[in-house]
């Protein structure tokens, strides 16, 4: 049976491609959905990006009220500060990977301590565009263990 | 002659009943509706619920506009870090009660220190889902000691 | 059958209606301890006021002995650096509302973080003296709830 | 040739005039929107105010889409704390005016460090809305200066 | 017409003359109060020392109520943490002088920052016990200039 | 000859055996007087309780006064904000052991750092009521040392 | 009639044109002097630059004294600690702008909050040489607009 | 042609399986080995456990001398504190990816912060033992991608 | 035989009368030399202020090369971050009181604590003033008793 | 049945006797051995130092393995920065006296908080060579009492 | 050729020898100069000595003018705060040597961490009055090494 | 007769030369051996590296036990976090000198502070290879002096 899988991504996220490329790389949103269906399999893929918090907030829900398996998120900006999103992640009981292109830990105060981290599941940062390739496979492995 | 009395409420309460029920109980936010109403006697209740801060920026303008006698909000998530809201709430020359249904000075760090209490008439907490009672019957209180 | 609520007031309280009335309003504490008789219906209401942190914790103390159904505290002063207070009240397994008559977080650094609510049930603060009323008819509440 | 200059304003300005006047003056934002289109001389003016993080993030968006000349930015109470809006202007390349009516530095430690200063060309603070005139105007030196 | 001081003094202050006479002379209590009756000239002193809290507030009350003409206090080690003495102070209203035989600034971080020098009219610290009969003498001349 | 030792129990230690078991035992401080007078042997025991800062303050000058051969104190609340308790222990020149009988540095922010440590001679705990027994025989063994 | 605009300048700024020019530029004091006369119209300019504290706390007392119209200062590294230079300001009681070449909020924490902007009327940072000349007819519009 | 991967693991990883299996998981170091050769495929893995910061750092230095083509590190309690690992990292040219069994910025805060990540290349935190597969295949990947 | 009082004033202070009356009073500096005097009974004054902190450092100096009895010093804004007053003082082996005419500790945080006082033997604040005369009284008690 | 005992001494404890006598006295680390079976009784005593953080995890690893019945460690300067440390006592089971010989509360900031007292079941700081004595009879203690 | 060395001397190091000379040693600062001048061989070395900061500016700037080879400062208490001098030494371009006399880092808190070492090249503390000789030789050998 | 100078190496230093030369240079360690025996004259230079921090602190056992005359070490990472090193130190009565290659005050915070400069005699920072000599050769002074 086919299980659905959200993947949401937060603020500045739709400039990919166009952003600071020394940082984010070059690849844009379209082809990281791209990727993400193709490491996804047969489970269907939720693809979405939004720059309000209120709309990331209400995703979530929609994660929970339409039975999502598991969630990966790239809150970007709002990582650091948004205690909305901390909230609404943590009524999701399922795994959710929290996921950053570049690695935060090793940029500048503003942007190294993500407060998403302190609810998410597993957190994975700095393999660039493919880190979401990598977190869809992630989050395939853990359900299917919890399966088993 | 009665008066309007502005309800608000901040993201993720209309989740509530659902979320977390060993913090905030199970009584949902529809029931809440209606027990605000309940305790605002001869007084129209306005009750609104959203999960953008723009959006509970816009509704305490429209509360002053709309000349209302006075504000409970629930900032919710936003309590911690929006100035905006502060901003807000500073022009709203009206009584203002924040209300948290748990007890937030007990909680995590995150959770411990509301901006809203520093422009807030009174502040409410720990009292569950009954504290909107409580709050719309304290501003009453207050707008019948004022009026006399 | 009558509950027995105890109503503890910490240090400068018996002062009340004389002491910065801009910030404490004109109510005196005798008058306070008749709103609170009046607020409590048929259960019977202990009201003390002591300027002494050793007398407050015996106080809560004679709460857990003589069995006493919920706690009203106005810890004042003390509210802010008090551990024994905190220690004690933690011994008290009924519900404690604390009271403050102004709405402690809009003041001055030293009086705005209360450690006496990191181990209360419920927090009320800026509603002045009637604040006393509303607390007494919430811990009425709290209690006649967990008795059906 | 004409040159587009874009100025943003956010959260809570679209009340000024009727908004605290001791500290804000009695300007409305209509009337600083000419006051704007009257210093641009034979440059466009893209006017525009929201209370949405989100929409001024898009709106940022856009002025890079549109290819937007500069812009003149008074982020509000968005100031302090939006991470989305400094990823959001550290993409724009082109020159960017902080704009505050009030010197934000007098002000309490609330309004008083402003994140976006950490990305902007330049700040200016504290003078009421003729402040948006010398904006504009120091905006238009820049691109002259960078022209010859 | 005579005139009456209170001095109140705190915690450990009945020992001095036998404690730590590096730091705090030989001088009794006993021989400051004869230094403070000397000092006051024809005005008359109440001289109390109290190791407890509760009692330092509760004879402040007793200045305000017996309508005192200026206050002197070294309030020793509950200088640096006590709120409740802060509270009673900022309720007399007429002249307090805060005394510290030795100089508390000099001393380790425990002893520097006293909260009461924020409620007191003036602070000497660090004339010995001569510091009484010079902080007396000095409430002598406010009262005196406050009267012409 | 037989030697005086001072045990001196601070606030809410009166309710040992009944306050939070799964922290403090089931020992009552009764049966911990026992303890120490076993301890001591040919020594004698002065054990004494208070709530009240000052009373503590007092007993300790008492103990100065009537030369006790040394002090064992548990401050209990009082340990980590007393400046008057730590300014009392100064003036004694006696081996002070200060005794905790949960193991603090375990413990929240609130209970971990005790001033009173900075003062005493050496300090236990984390052994439970047998902890007193332990700080008697450690005190008797300095003295029995610093006799030879 | 002519009014006095005093433009007063900190340590180090008789270097500038020659001090790293990829911050400050290559305009030098004396350029900067001119575009000030020229800005200022009818209006006379005072024109300084001083390495010292001590001359600059002074010259502001001459401005007083000379009953000046209005002060720009560039306090350069004395921006960021001189108390003195507060106080002095403090007794000017006519508009002051406080003006920084460069943008000192992107740079290094040493040199991100200014003191002096705290009893400033206005702040421009970050225009290059230009900025003295948008200060200098900005407190003339203030001028021209408290005369009406 | 085959390339070599360094994987090394720091103190107390050794009781991997045996050690707080509610944080750890139940897989042994000796499983994990096996989970990274299968993983690397044609690449050769080299697998090391030390207790040891200094044998650490030394294996970093091998690493380099021998020519790996990537490195995976579980640093462990060295993460958070040890400046010579971060040095020796730092030499190392090719790509690190930290990883942690454990999402660690769930946990209390001195496992909350690891320098490390200042650092590496990518953070991989949370994905239990599996991670340390995910992590080789990270490492692959970025080699392919850089190889082309 | 006479004694010489060096009374050395900081920036600032030439202003006093003029400056902000309702913190520092009427009086001007010349009216308090004179009060000075007049407290110096046959001891000699020297009595100096300068707005420059080298000149401060040197007249400190010169009152150990020209043997003074004792020092008065207001460091005025000098107070709260000069480290070379403070080692200056340092080497003045005579006593000096630190004098302040508004209790610093009542205002700003920036005003609120003196390095000075670090080093001082006695620090006088708030009296007015009326306080250069209790110095000056004061610093003649402790030199007539020492001489004693 | 005989119980084993582990003693575990870290960094520069074998230099006792020698180092700093004033702080640490003048019993050596062999003297102290000898104590240690002595107060054992019946149980066997392992007693080791080491100067390598590794080699003290790996001791513990091996106290647990070795079913020791308990363990007294004095980390020395391991204690105040070393989470390997840390994380290997967290997986003893068994109960842990965590020994300092002088008071290390009394002492320098750098040695005044120990990470170690985070995870020990008991500390004992101040009572000198002997204190290892007390830790042996009270493990020994804690151990009958868990028998029975 | 010979080059010319600057060796700039700070607030009251012309006390040199009479200052607390069990910090500072009891050589004079002539006595330093002659070691200056032999130490730099055929080098001139210009050697001055000022209290005041802004001197200390102005003769940086005259280093930079006379082309200076490279420089010695012993900034004093002007190091730990002074932003003009830090802002001044940043435009000298050739090899600067910051020296202390005493080794600050073990000194206390005011005096551990000197802003000035943030922009040195070299920086040499606790050889004594011998560390300017040091100084010197390093300097030339520095200036001699890039000559080659 | 011929004195033993011990020079110490920590973490990382056997990579020197190879090592992000921009920062320390293109020397390698076995040349920096040869600089010191240079440098050392007659005396006898006993030189190591390590990677182990317990192996620093048994070398610095040894060099008390055989009666060096003194110590240069260069802690490299250890010095920012290593207490064992810090006690280990104050045991050695002779002359420390701390020698860094790079200025470690201009690098990120991490690198900023030295433990060890707390208990060295001297610190020597930013010379390159070459203070290595420069640490030998002041050393030597020091010890020459002494010995006069």
């Amino acid at each position: 049976m086919t299980r659905r899988l959200h993947v949401l991504n937060g603020p500045n996220l739709d400039r990919l491609g166009k952003r600071e490329p020394e940082i984010y790389g070059r690849t844009t949103l379209a082809e990281i959905e791209a990727l993400c269906r193709d490491a996804a399999g047969p489970d269907t893929v939720v693809f979405r990006q939004t720059n309000y918090e209120g709309q990331l907030v209400e995703w979530i829900h929609d994660a929970i009220d339409s039975d999502a398996a598991g969630l990966v998120i790239n809150p970007a900006g709002l990582s650091f500060r948004s205690i909305p999103l901390v909230d609404a992640l943590r009524m999701f009981t399922r795994p959710v990977v929290e996921l950053h292109i570049s690695n935060i830990h090793r940029r500048d105060a503003l942007h190294q301590h993500s407060l998403v981290s302190t609810v998410a599941t597993a957190v994975i940062a700095g393999l660039g565009a493919r880190g979401y390739a990598t977190a869809i496979r992630s989050l395939r492995e853990m359900l299917d263990n919890a399966a088993n």
